[in-house]
């Protein structure tokens, strides 16, 4: 399950943050019932043109994901949180909308492949 | 740009290889003109059920990423090409498939937020 967030009209201070981004990655697994399997990692990102620079983040967790690039200039943040373990979407975009105070949210769900492959687990499993 | 990636029939013992999928984190950007921002991060997963222990890797790009989490047992993996960049699509297939040996790939690509917010670029820029 593989949850894509685009989002807009955030309050551009809040999508500065690296300190806020921290947190919200280190906090969102346990709100959502996944597990951490590495600290985050938050990094500023100054691009060649001035207005798209912002910060970028990224939390592994077990099978999976999740991952935020801001850009404080635009009021614009995609937010994806991936894992071969069903989550709650909508309490996720929830969570997601209070922490940067986001205005309008576009997601999508998508289905990816491990969902289809049970044949090819070996039978002693 | 979001091109996502589930691929099938890989052999397991490329799929379980860290250093393969370090390598292969390190170099991609370069081959699909990208920036990387950051050292990819490459780590072994184990989860409750055996069969579905796996390689989980990361790499920070400019604006964007790269992901990859393998599932040697099922022989499956996916892989995630973001970037708010344009990249030739078609040449990161071949690059994935070639690096993993794969069988079949299905590929798709995600329009994200970001080009649809010209406007939103102060007028100053």
């Amino acid at each position: 399950m593989h949850l894509v967030i685009d989002s807009y009209g955030a309050d551009p201070s809040l999508l500065a943050s690296v300190e806020l981004i921290h947190t919200f990655l280190d906090q969102l697994p346990d709100q959502i019932g996944m597990t951490k399997v590495a600290p985050p990692q938050v990094y500023t990102y100054r691009g060649q043109k001035p207005h798209d620079w912002g910060v970028s983040g990224f939390v592994l967790i077990a099978e999976s994901h999740v991952t935020i690039h801001t850009f404080p200039r635009r009021g614009y943040a995609n937010i994806d949180v991936f894992s071969c373990k069903e989550f709650d979407a909508q309490a996720t975009i929830e969570i997601v909308t209070a922490a940067f105070g986001l205005e309008r949210v576009s997601s999508r769900i998508l289905d990816r492949g491990l969902e289809f492959l049970p044949s090819a687990v070996p039978a002693d499993r």
